[in-house]
């Protein structure tokens, strides 16, 4: 396990052994800033906030598309402990105002899309989160590279596995790491499926149901999810992609095939260039099986996976939570977190380090996902199984 | 909602105002006999045990084919109000001694498969209850009705949808009635979920994940449910049947197309002759999915429904529980009840009183569901969507 998830699960170990301390006391300084010293006194392997032996400064954040992620990026940024909102591009004037008065942006940070290129003169931004919509993504990441920037990248990493191998080429060329926003590999609920998983705590796990909807009934119809050339597709893009990364994760394989299935257009008045629904089963090498829905029919957010001596499942299970869960030995007693916080610190960790991030972060692991969503799509366009051998 | 149905959901309403009467205790008092009247002050119109207005005696069940399953038959009739273990039919003389002596089987009600048309002229036999491996329902019933009784033929109610034709046809000649052991139509929690889905107390069901499994890694090699010819299928037939018929009652619509797909073969040494896993999709005309997969790979047993404007599910959901559930307005509060017991009274309510047995429990809800299991076995062997219409 790497070091940073390490740590959060000895955090968690010893939030279970103080008996004196509220579980939302404990919930909202972890939020803030992980490791103060008397709330943890067990523990004293841990950096104090803000003082990683070998950072002499936070990671300097400029945030790319100010829509309606960009905001859970931002609040993450203000309760991490490494990294600091710096910058903003943005292509609204009203935006970058604002951004600029309430959260003191300087005026020297603050780029449009035009003027995006120049960052490469700024010595203040270490870093560019681009939280624009899928379509967008491989050109940000692309000019983010080129500007000597590392680079986070939100999930779906982009419309294709070629478009992710390169984005993955460009920073490398560039000398710049590439990490995707992947905010469940730092959430402890998550964390402990993996364990379960991968050690094999009830045996080989084989059958996996992972599904995850929101009801868009009344959502904009100019809203870029409904659009395909940004969005790259509907909920699988944007929601399965969950499914798919944790049934990887969970198993700790690659499917090596799929069959897929649209379902129904319920609002047709919205749904004309992406799907509404979409159903796919997974099939991997150790013969597990993950069966999925990602919709925009109706609400729907459960993980659940059978092993040869137990189960374990989360409902909520693949949304921001809060999270609610068991397994077999019991109910899962986690606390809530702020996610994006915990994910700036564990890619931070790595790069004010200069570090590799690890497979599980990194622009790889986006690309084995998009290999995996385009093989749905074209089993479901298809009708056949597809293989991703 | 039919007159029993009705009787049961308002005994649990007064249950629920019972302060000083513990959980338990109604529960024993439910499973040996509905409506005691110093338990139910409130509830005067039901009338008291073994005296149905329109009955003089209980209905004389013979049990035909003493396997596991014959046993929670049993038990169902001991604990029953209207019913009675009468007779057996068995090709074993030593549990024909065995039943004898235990339940006092009178000698004259014993029947070998040899023995079993002379039943005919046993007037103290009302009805016989088929207890024998899937692929044997259909001789039965048809033997049994032809010795002039009422069948009730447990699930699936034969191989195929044909047989169910020839099944009804038989009965209807015969002038006797054909029930098919749908446990789940008496009990409260389903009651409970059908209501919440064909009453749209959410709104439109949109998406049910319905699947049910057990891992048979330990099963004797030579049980019926490996054999193609006796069980008719893997565990779409002896399980996912429950997964269909919950999306179908919860719906109360009839799906008009499938897709399907076996799951790998884990456990080769058993599964030579039927699936060990499937998965399918179910698709109704109102736009609503069910999504499923019934396994003896791994266990598994959950039922979950998403409206429009609210969410339902169980789980334990479709095997004898005991269930836990909940929908978006709360938690389920609902007994234990003994769902044999239960069914034979909701049967025996109709029987007794010369009317026709309710849709839902008759042969023709049977054949419903062997149209959409035969759907999918078509489906998965083809790889192509299927039409049900």
């Amino acid at each position: 396990m790497p070091a940073f998830e390490h740590l959060v699960v000895l955090l968690y170990s010893t939030f279970n052994k103080m008996k004196n301390v509220s579980r939302r006391g404990f919930v909202e300084r972890l939020g803030v800033g992980l490791g103060a010293s008397i709330l943890l006194p067990s523990f004293t392997a841990y950096p104090q906030r803000g003082a990683l032996p070998y950072a002499t400064k936070k990671l300097q954040v400029a945030v790319c598309g100010l829509g309606r992620y960009a905001n859970l990026v931002r609040e993450g940024l203000a309760a991490s402990q490494y990294c600091q909102l710096a910058g903003i591009v943005t292509g609204s004037p009203t935006k970058a105002s604002q951004w600029k008065a309430e959260y003191h942006i300087p005026e020297k940070n603050i780029y449009s899309y035009q003027t995006f290129d120049t960052i490469l003169a700024n010595k203040s931004i270490d870093l560019v989160y681009i939280t624009l919509p899928n379509g967008l993504h491989k050109e940000y990441t692309l000019r983010a590279a080129k500007a000597g920037k590392h680079v986070i990248v939100e999930k779906p990493m982009a419309l294709t596995e070629q478009d992710c191998q390169e984005m993955i080429a460009a920073c490398q060329r560039a000398g710049v790491q590439l990490a995707v926003g992947y905010r469940l590999h730092y959430e402890p609920h998550h964390i402990e499926l993996k364990r379960l998983g991968q050690e094999k705590v009830f045996g080989q796990v084989r059958l996996i149901e992972a599904s995850l909807g929101y009801r868009l009934a009344d959502i904009d119809p100019k809203d870029w999810h409904l659009n395909k050339a940004l969005a790259g597709g509907g909920p699988l893009m944007n929601l399965g992609v969950y499914c798919v990364q944790s049934s990887r994760y969970v198993l700790g394989e690659e499917p090596v095939a799929v069959t897929a299935q649209f379902g129904p257009v319920t609002l047709p008045h919205l749904f004309t260039e992406v799907e509404e629904s979409i159903t796919w089963q997974l099939y991997f090498p150790s013969g597990a099986v993950c069966t999925s829905t990602a919709t925009s029919t109706c609400n729907i957010d459960r993980f659940f996976a059978s092993a040869d001596s137990g189960s374990f499942e989360l409902s909520p299970g693949l949304s921001y939570g809060p999270f609610r869960g068991k397994s077999s030995q019991g109910a899962f007693n986690f606390p809530v977190i702020n996610q994006q916080a915990a994910q700036l610190d564990g890619i931070a960790y790595y790069l004010l380090a200069n570090k590799p991030l690890p497979a599980h972060i990194s622009g790889e692991e986006g690309r084995k996902d998009l290999r995996v969503l385009e093989g749905i799509y074209t089993a479901a366009k298809s009708g056949q199984k597809v293989s991703l051998r």
